[in-house]
């Protein structure tokens, strides 16, 4: 049986930003809520799997904002897989406004990994066979390794963070939207206070933990765009890696 | 007339910590919201005071955790004013269970300043003459100067932080949730995975804004409370002094 997620959120003041707009962390918060919630009634919940020994693991991420929703707004969120392969499986999401504009839709990649083996695993059956909705009509499926991943990378700014207690999740992981949350912090003054990110593009590589130190890194790329990097201080490993573009807001 | 706001809210993965324990954070700020939505009741909101070139400003606040809310659990938040006096204005906060148990409670006061003049002014007219809901039981008012407020402080933990701009509120001060955060993170690894907080109380000193620099303190106090100030680097000033009291988890 197919599932779409359907959740209807009304902006509260902390999830917007200083201009009243709907803050790129809070959104992602609430996508991933949407998300989990469809995972259970498709029954690969992040407890589901946790169950039969694994895990899953964001991979990709690509989020569009095409009109920021505002405090107090009501919005409709909607979530469902799109296509199930091997080792991967794509959940795409759209945000409307309640006359149906589009606000924002993002694009995703999960994986999944073994408890036992620390490592990605092919999908197990019970994910490889669920249904995705057929009524839909999918995002393109993102580029497992994009051209940002690979272009050198020579960092303008970097500042240091360490892992807090409230940035980890039940899986005792740093959870996917802190780290948004820290490469945004390190964006220039000016490009926060002038405008707006109009897309945000998020390989993960490795997780981090509690206590790590992360280096947050950045490069001006073009006029209108960001590359980020946030590295593990310890073991030198590439944790994300993105590229944002912004607008005159 | 009298107003008690009453909100319904389902707790989201995001509100919990790596317990699975609402996070005081998360509650903080949605007592906060439930507050600006009375307020807005009462024709005293955040926009209300704005347009007259007057503001909020949170001066005491006292939580105490009875039994910590669950992901996904359903809590019922209410909040309204208690006492309206010549400067300050009381407001008191319940959380309970869907069986009405008795989650958490809280007190706060709020002062009101003048844009104009820069600091606190007597209570407006407007704000002065509301009528508090009558069939309450009010908790008891907050001493407006603890006793830990008074008592000499010895950090025995000093950690720094840059204000960023997702702890910027629209009024481009750094809103009142991002503090506990703060304060929290800095707490011993040991107490956050083995304890649970029972209260904490805060007062709030000084305003501080994008980019400060704030050193985060902290001191054992007994062997289940901790005492807290943040300060800002370059003013010296205190932000916020706090106790908080742990229990068993």
């Amino acid at each position: 049986m197919a599932f779409i997620q359907t959740d209807t959120f009304t902006l509260r003041g902390y999830e917007c930003d200083a201009f009243g707009r709907m803050s790129i962390p809070a959104l992602m918060n609430l996508m991933q809520e949407s998300a989990n919630r469809n995972a259970i009634d498709y029954g690969i919940g992040i407890a589901d799997l946790a169950q039969k020994g694994f895990g899953w693991m964001l991979m990709r991420f690509c989020l569009r904002m095409h009109q920021y929703p505002r405090y107090s707004q009501t919005i409709q969120l909607m979530t469902y897989p799109t296509t199930v392969e091997k080792y991967f499986i794509h959940r795409d999401f759209r945000v409307v406004a309640e006359d149906g504009t589009l606000l924002a839709d993002a694009s995703s990649t999960w994986l999944v990994f073994s408890m036992e083996k620390r490592s990605m695993v092919a999908l197990p059956d019970f994910i490889r066979s669920l249904s995705p909705p057929t009524n839909v009509d999918p995002l393109p499926t993102l580029p497992t390794k994009p051209d940002f991943q690979m272009a050198a990378f020579s960092p303008t700014d970097t500042k240091r963070v360490e892992v807090g207690w409230l940035s980890i999740d039940q899986n005792k992981h740093v959870n996917n939207v802190a780290y948004v949350q820290w490469l945004l912090e390190a964006v220039d003054a000016d490009v926060l206070q002038t405008r707006e990110i109009a897309e945000i593009d998020l390989v993960y590589r490795t997780e981090s933990h509690w206590h790590d130190w992360l280096e947050i890194q950045s490069m001006d790329e073009t006029d209108s765009s960001i590359r980020h990097r946030i590295v593990q201080t310890e073991s030198g490993k590439d944790v994300i890696l993105a590229r944002s573009r912004w607008r005159e807001s």
